[in-house]
C-alpha cells in the first residue's frame, strides 16, 4: 500500500474546518468520501493542521495510504472532477511508509488578510477581514516583533480549550501594506487553537490605538486570554505552505 | 419623493439573478426586502440590466422612489449594514423623477473571465470559466471583430426566448490574454437574453479550433442559435458599467 502525500487548496467558506465535526460538512470528510467513491477505497486522510470553520488553504498537506494501483500523477485530476468546485487537490506524491502529514511537519505559514476601508465589497470581503478605521501600521509592526521566538502563547490561546503545553516558536511574523490590503504573514513551529487568530485581532488592536507599545510583550507575560485581543474573524485566514 | 440611482455590486453565486423568480433569491428580492425593513417603504428597486443567475456586478445600476428624509449620503451604509455579505450598495445619487435606470441606459459593459489553466483552483474558479484546452487568442480577436457593429444578433440569443426584434449594436469586443487570463470585454447599446455568454462560448469555439475563420460573420447571417457555439457559464461574467 503506498502512503501518498496530497497538497490540498480549499475555499473554507461554508465548511466546518478540515476535521470531522457533528454540526456540518468538513474538508476531511468531503475528501474521504471522495476517495472512497473514486478508488473504492474507505480510508483515513490526515491533515498537518486542522484548520478551523471558515478557514482557507492555500496550501494543507495530508496523506492517505491507497492500494489503488493508478498512477500518481493521475490522482489529483481523478479526485478533482469528483470533489466539490471549492476543494482542490493541487498535487499527489508518493512519500516514505513512515511520513505523516500531521506529526512530522517543521513548521506552518499562515496569511491572514485585513482590507483597511470603508467601502463593502462582496468579492473581497469573502476573503478578509474589512476594518473601516484608520490603522497605525508602523504600531503593528513593532508589537508584532515581541511575539517572534519561543514563547508561552497561553494569552493567544482560545480559550475553551486544555492544552497542556503552550509553548511555540513563531520563526516570522511579518505585517505589511499594499493599497489598503495589509498582510500578515506568520510562520511557526506549531499554533495553538484560534492562536493566529488572536494575534491578528491583538495586533488590530494595536493598530486602532487601543493598546499602547509594549502590550504583546505585557500579554504573553500575563498568560491569560482575557489580556489579549478579539479573536479575528476566519474568512481573512489562509494556511499558505506546511513546511516538513 | 426622490427619485434616487443606486450603483449595486454583487457575486451572483447562488442566487436566481436580477429579477425576482420563483426559484429562489434574486438580488432585487433582497434589496427591496432591505429598504422595507430599514426605511419602512415598499418599493419597487428597477434595474438596468436583468443579469441571469449566477451573474455578477461590479456596478449594476437600479432606481427607487423614496420618501424617508435620509441624507442620501447615508443610504448606502443604511443598507449595506442590513444587506447580505454578497450585496453592497456602492453608492446612492439623486436623480431627476424622469430618471429611468432601465430604460435610460445608454450602453452597458460587460466583462467575462476565462482562465486558461488545468489547474484547478477554489478561489479562481468561482469567478471564471476555467479551460484547459489550448486557445488560440488571435483566432478570436479575429473573429471577434466580426460581430463589432449594428448586426441581427438572433443567432446569440437563448432559443427559448422571443424578442421580437434582435437588432443590437456592439461598440467594443476586445480580448485579452494575461498570465493565464483571458477576458473579454464587450460594450452595447443593448443585450439579447445570454447574448453575452454566447457570443463567448463561440469565440472559445473559434479558440480551440472547432470553427475556422468566417465563423461569426457566417453565423450573424445565419440567425439561427443552433449554429452558434455553447452558453458560456454564468460564473464568469460581471455587468461592469452601465452609461446614461
Amino acid at each position: 500500500m503506498r502512503n501518498i502525500k496530497l497538497t490540498i487548496s480549499y475555499d473554507g467558506t461554508g465548511y466546518s474546518g478540515w476535521q470531522f465535526q457533528n454540526n456540518g460538512r468538513s474538508i476531511q470528510q468531503e475528501i474521504e468520501e471522495t476517495i472512497e467513491k473514486v478508488f473504492k477505497e474507505k480510508r483515513r486522510v490526515m491533515g498537518a493542521s486542522r484548520t478551523d470553520a471558515g478557514v482557507h488553504a492555500k496550501a494543507q498537506s495530508a496523506n492517505v495510504k491507497l492500494s489503488a494501483p493508478v498512477p500518481i500523477d493521475r490522482i489529483p485530476a481523478a479526485l478533482n472532477a469528483a470533489l466539490p468546485a471549492s476543494i482542490a487537490i493541487v498535487k499527489a506524491e508518493i512519500v516514505p511508509a513512515s511520513f505523516d502529514a500531521q506529526h512530522k511537519a517543521k513548521s506552518k505559514r499562515y496569511r491572514y488578510y485585513v482590507v483597511n476601508s470603508i467601502h463593502k465589497d462582496p468579492f473581497g470581503d469573502r476573503y478578509a477581514w474589512r476594518m473601516p478605521y484608520p490603522l497605525s501600521v508602523p504600531a503593528m509592526k513593532k508589537e508584532a516583533k515581541a511575539l517572534i521566538g519561543k514563547h508561552d502563547f497561553k494569552s493567544f490561546q482560545a480559550s475553551d480549550t486544555r492544552e497542556r503545553a503552550s509553548v511555540r516558536t513563531i520563526y516570522k511574523l511579518e505585517v505589511k501594506k499594499k493599497g489598503d490590503t495589509i498582510t500578515f504573514d506568520i510562520e511557526a513551529n506549531a499554533f495553538l487553537y484560534n492562536m493566529v487568530r488572536n494575534i491578528v485581532g491583538t495586533l488590530i488592536d494595536v493598530g486602532r490605538g487601543y493598546l499602547p507599545a509594549g502590550s504583546t510583550e505585557k500579554i504573553l507575560a500575563l498568560k491569560d486570554r482575557k489580556k489579549a485581543g478579539p479573536t479575528a474573524p476566519a474568512r481573512g485566514l489562509f494556511l499558505i505552505e506546511v513546511k516538513y
